[in-house]
């Protein structure tokens, strides 16, 4: 018969723990949601610090608006009322590679870019080195560029300022600084470096698990869409939202299809 | 042309804001995780007490080990390690009725029963009432009954000294612990108040949507399921749990199936 | 150990069954889809006559265009286009209550309302009982009334004629044409029976599990989204439906929230 | 304001099309299910000898029995059985990468691959080129190698035979048939052509879109996972998987976590 360890919830009669603690004495009341959040992930308490940017984080990413996983858990709400566990999931599978991948794909860069960096090389002589191999493969570097605030992301030097602050500027945020810094000498323009790509490099600077890091994009969207639904009950659009594109549908002929 | 208002998060070239407040210098680095989840359910900000009670409760509900969502979180994740949404998603899709629904039926139970409350009624007269009604009808009270803590679930006693601590013990509550109190002698045997019921209860007085209490446990579960995932990359079970069934699969003949 | 039996799928080295059938020699080339469909819900072989009534109703609950569930597939696979089965899981995610829930709601209604037909009672008379009855009971009878399709459905005669064909009416259906018939008489206007309604009172007629006629409007429903999601590949609209909403938003104050 | 074409579902106060057809006249008892599904994929009318490929395809990828994404929809219909369809959802979500996907990947591989085919050049000296390629590269081929049948899949000599009758044998699998045959000259072992791959050959052959290939594994497996929640609605076993893992977890202590 096999056997399945796990270091997360337990329970017996009379007690219930949690990451070897005790989930009511040791837990609720003193651990904040943030801090609880981070400690299920690595399995081990993070200081004050670590939870202050951690949850800065999660607030960069909770919400933008009326993006595509708005929208898709409003009008999956409006659709099955009955379900709200239903229209949550279904704004978490917009989370993806296009819309909220790129804090995933900023962190894991330059983690594997960090690799290559050799001793007592400055960031701003590495960074360029990484640039230049991004350039050369004809590649992009995640977290750099936005298609709105083309002249600075609000989010970014604010992550950075916090981050500096507690003492965790980690060589993935001096990594991604200095790409900041170096980029418009070897790319021969001017870019911003993102808010989602700062929350990778900020994530992967606290040693949370690469593979997961779009899973606290998840998490910080979670609070989001709740506050959507939330929103929704008072302030109904979904109605509205999907009349405008079944009042507008325009019928065409079939176009056959064959793959080129 | 429609228009879509909303409160909650809008961007323009050079500003973010959140519930009409600067994302960056407003929220981000001050505003703690669950703080901000209270926040954009109900667009106004909580107090210190209404966090540390409702980040209570999300510790409460955040992860029970190896329940039918965490399996089914590690399970989608050893299919499709691609998607760390997917399978975050489908763990969530468990959080209906039998699981995870306690805390909202719990929640939306009290806050109904509350409509019929005669003014001055003692909260043990009333809970009385309410409970002779419900047996009477042949219903359970949601909230009462624990299938392994017979004895008391310990984070009830736990969630309600740190709402009175906070000066947080509404009138949800209030009946709860009133239905503790006088259930068994119209019941004719003690059963404990538990936990996924203090939990509704509290979220009502905290005045949180009742439409979407099963949210705030699924924003629980959220962090919970995270923990699953990280802890299937450093010590996978999925696997094991997938052959424990199918090599435990017997044959049997087709049997037919006419609904009764 | 536990042992878990099953009639569907199993395989050894050199062989795979299905509903005890070799999948490779009686299955593939032989049975058609809705067939087999049909087949593993009962686990007994359906007769071409039922395959007929079981693909007309699949025919016709499949698309209905510009739904919430096609946008919402639309949106996700625009969001996060490495993931097929987290767009089509996301539109399916909308088949609750309100938009595809008519079918299940109809088959069981009428299964329901079955078990108290006397002997020898006619179905207008057995139809009038019913119709009184909910009417007295302030509720609405499932499949009847379309907001669209106000002097008729045009798929409610096509599947009664088909059933006919097959020799397939049976109480389900015999019951839900009365309550066509009789209805106005009762409520003093005449309402459509709609086409979800009938499919509910043929699926029911055809055996199948009623706690699963939802189901099979989501099996429907799937080949549906695959024609969305295919058309979206060729002639993309979810990014215009995106920045409908977005670029229409309104920034307004926040509002609080208490629930009344 | 927009306009969304469509040449999928539309209706009118007295008719309802779909792709340019009249649902209830030209459809519904004349259209089968597979042949449905075909038409909305592609816009085009199958022939009967496509459609007759194609439900075999979709009959080899129905059910494999207790996978992972059965189990899944099992203990989520266990864990919530108000949603059917987060049940259904549940399940597919685990059609990624690693259990679904090699009908995709094996699909596009051969569509990739043809690109280079030289003209006159055999389809075996072609094979050898190709595998050749993928050996240097360090590459496996999708498709190739199966870890049960290892002395050949039961299905693939059943597809090719059922394409082959039917005149529909094209360039992929052509191309996959000549991979059988020149791979152990190059490779120095022999191994099968696997039930997914050869599916996603004939998916590809007859013109389906390849960047939906693993939606048609995700429709054959919706009409599985029905299959799966029907039986275990008689023969229930869910809670019995959840208490096997559940009753048989080891409590460890947590281990802290870094990324390596």
């Amino acid at each position: 018969m096999p056997e399945y360890p796990t270091a997360l919830g337990a329970s017996s009669r009379h007690e219930i723990t949690l990451l070897g603690q005790s989930l009511a004495n040791d837990v609720m009341g003193t651990v904040g949601f943030g801090e609880l959040a981070f400690w299920l992930a690595t399995q081990r308490r993070p200081s004050a610090g670590e939870v202050r940017v951690f949850e800065a984080v999660l607030a960069a990413l909770a919400d933008h608006g009326f993006t595509p996983t708005a929208i898709v858990t409003r009008l999956t709400y409006l659709s099955a009322p009955d379900s709200v566990q239903g229209a949550l999931a279904a704004g978490l599978l917009g989370g993806g590679s296009r819309f909220l991948g790129v804090t995933e794909d900023c962190g894991r860069f330059l983690h594997e870019a960090l690799a290559a960096r050799k001793p007592d090389q400055s960031w701003d002589d590495f960074a360029r080195d990484v640039v230049t191999q991004q350039r050369a493969a004809r590649k992009f570097i995640p977290g750099l560029g936005h298609h709105v605030h083309k002249d600075g992301d609000p989010r970014t030097p604010r992550l950075f300022a916090i981050a500096e602050e507690e003492g965790l500027v980690g060589p993935h945020l001096s990594l991604f600084a200095a790409i900041g810094r170096v980029h418009p000498e070897i790319l021969g323009r001017t870019l911003p470096l993102n808010g989602a790509g700062v929350c990778g490099a900020a994530l992967a600077d606290l040693g949370l698990p690469l593979e997961l890091l779009r899973g606290f994009a998840l998490l910080a969207r979670t609070a989001g869409l709740i506050g959507q639904l939330a929103e929704e009950l008072r302030h109904p659009v979904a109605n509205d939202i999907f009349l405008s594109v079944d009042l507008n549908n325009r019928s065409v002929a079939p176009d056959g299809g064959l793959h080129g």
